[in-house]
C-alpha cells in the first residue's frame, strides 16, 4: 500500500473526481494529472468531475445522457464546477460549468433517469462484435498517455493495435476490453470516462498527431456487470479533417451499456 | 399568394425561425404553431429558433455540433432566447437558453465553424444507401403531424413507409428524401431541423405511440447543395424503452452532410 492509499482510501477514479459542495450549488474540485493525456487532462475525466457535481444535484441516480464541450484546455489543479438544474421529475436534466479562474473548462449538460427500474419494450437489432479474448489482446502500456493509461489496463485486439507496432490497419477502429487498473468496478458514473479512454480511432487510417475533441455525447444505456467492458470505436466519415468517433461499450454479460459519439478535428 | 406571405415576405422556415435581438445578448422569438406535431412543436423547430440567436452571437457561419435538452413542453407563442459565448476563436462554441414565462424549453449547445474554409484529409468509408428516386417513394401527407409535414416535400421510401399503410417493416429504419415545400434549398442552419423530421423509426418496429426525445445531437459535416436531401434514420438497440435514433444525411450531389443522433423513450 502506497502512501498515497494509506491517506486517501478508495479507487482512483472516485477519489479523483470526487467533489465538494459548498451548499450553493458550486463545488469545488481538484484536477489531478493522473489521467493526463501529454499535459492535459483527458475529456472524459473531466467530464466525470462535471458529473459528480451533477450526480449530487439530482434525485436520478444514472445519467443516461450526456453531452459536452470543452471551450479551454484545463490544468491540473483547482477547479470549480456549478450546477443548474433545469427540470426534476420523470428524467432530471442539468447543466454543470467547470471553470478554472475565470476561464470555462468544461460545459456538460445532462439527463438522469433510473435504469434499474425501466420497464419497456427490448429489442436488441445488432450482434455485438466477437472478439479475441484479454488475454489474446494487446496491452496499452505508456506511449503518448502513460498517465492516463496507467489507470486502465486496457487490451486493443490485435487487428486494432497495429498502429502502434507497424502501421495503420487501414480501418478507422480501435477494439477491444478496458477495467480499472485498481480493480474498481464499472458503473453507469465511469462510462462516459470508458467511452473517451481509447486511442482514437484514425490512428488506424493514418499517421496523425492527437486529434481533439470538438464535442462529446454518452448515452449510458444500462448498468454494467462487474468485469471486463468490452469496447468498439469506429469511424466512417472523415471529411476536410472533421471525423465522428462512435463507440459502443457492452459489459462482461454481454448486454450493451453504452453508445458515444464525439465530434473531433485533425490539427493543421 | 396569401395574405400571410403578403405582409411577412419569404421562406417558411427563416421567416418562423427569426429572432430579434435585444441588444443584451437576448433574443425574442416567436415560436409558431406551423411546425407542431400534434399540439406541441417540434423539437428540431425550436433547435432552430435557438440557434437564429446563437448564430447572430457567434463569428462562425456553420453550427457543427449542436446539442438540445428539452425540460419542458414549448408552446406556440412567445419565447425568449438567452445565449452565452463560451468560446471565440478556432471555432466558437455557446450556449442558449430558450424560455417561455420562467420555464426553460429548450437548452441548446453548439459549436460554430467555417466549413466553407475546412481543409484536411478526407476518407469516406461507407457507401451511401441507394433508395428509389423521390417520385417512386411515399409522399407524407397528413396523419398525426399535418401542420409540420406541410412545411415539406418528404418521401419515404416504399420499403420504410409500410407502417403508415399496413403495418411494421419489422426494421427500425425510416428512410427518405425530403426538402422544404416553398421552394427554400437546405444549408447548415437548416439540417438540424431536417434531422429531426422524418416519422420515429419505431413506427416500423411495433405499434406505438409517439417517441419523445431526450437528447438529440447534429453534428453538421458539410454545406449542403440545392436540390433533394436524403436521410436515413436507424436504431439498433431498444433497451427498455430506451432508443437511440441514428441519422446520416447526404445532398444532392452525394455529400454525406450530417450525422445525428438522439435518445428516445417510449411512453408508458
Amino acid at each position: 500500500m502506497s502512501d498515497r492509499e494509506a491517506v486517501e482510501p478508495g479507487f482512483d477514479f472516485d477519489r479523483d473526481t470526487a467533489v465538494e459542495d459548498d451548499g450553493l450549488g458550486r463545488f469545488i474540485a481538484e484536477v489531478t494529472d493522473r489521467w493526463n493525456i501529454g499535459i492535459a487532462p483527458n475529456g472524459g475525466y473531466l467530464v466525470s468531475v462535471a458529473l459528480s457535481a451533477l450526480r449530487a444535484s439530482v434525485s436520478k441516480p444514472d445519467p443516461v445522457a450526456v453531452s459536452a464541450l470543452f471551450p479551454s484546455r484545463a490544468e491540473p489543479g483547482a477547479a470549480r464546477v456549478d450546477v443548474e438544474v433545469l427540470r426534476r421529475g420523470g428524467h432530471d436534466s442539468a447543466v454543470a460549468r467547470m471553470t478554472q479562474g475565470d476561464e470555462t473548462r468544461v460545459f456538460v449538460t445532462a439527463t438522469f433517469g433510473d435504469l434499474g427500474a425501466a420497464t419497456g419494450p427490448t429489442a436488441v437489432l445488432e450482434e455485438r462484435p466477437e472478439f479475441p479474448p484479454p488475454e489474446e489482446c494487446v496491452k496499452a502500456e505508456g506511449g503518448p498517455a502513460p498517465e492516463f493509461v496507467k489507470r486502465f489496463d486496457m487490451r486493443l485486439t490485435p487487428d486494432t493495435a497495429v498502429w502502434a507496432t507497424s502501421k495503420p490497419s487501414g480501418r478507422a477502429e480501435m477494439c477491444g476490453w478496458i477495467r480499472f487498473s485498481d480493480g474498481r468496478e464499472p458503473d453507469t458514473a465511469a462510462l462516459p470516462l470508458i467511452a473517451d479512454s481509447f486511442p482514437p480511432t484514425l490512428f488506424n487510417l493514418m499517421s496523425t498527431g492527437w486529434v481533439p475533441t470538438l464535442e462529446f455525447t454518452v448515452h449510458v444505456r444500462g448498468r454494467p456487470a462487474p468485469g471486463w467492458l468490452q469496447c468498439r470505436f469506429r469511424t466512417r466519415y472523415l471529411i476536410e479533417g472533421y471525423l465522428e468517433e462512435d463507440g459502443e461499450v457492452w459489459d462482461s454479460a454481454g448486454n450493451l451499456v453504452g453508445l458515444s459519439r464525439q465530434l473531433a478535428r485533425t490539427r493543421g
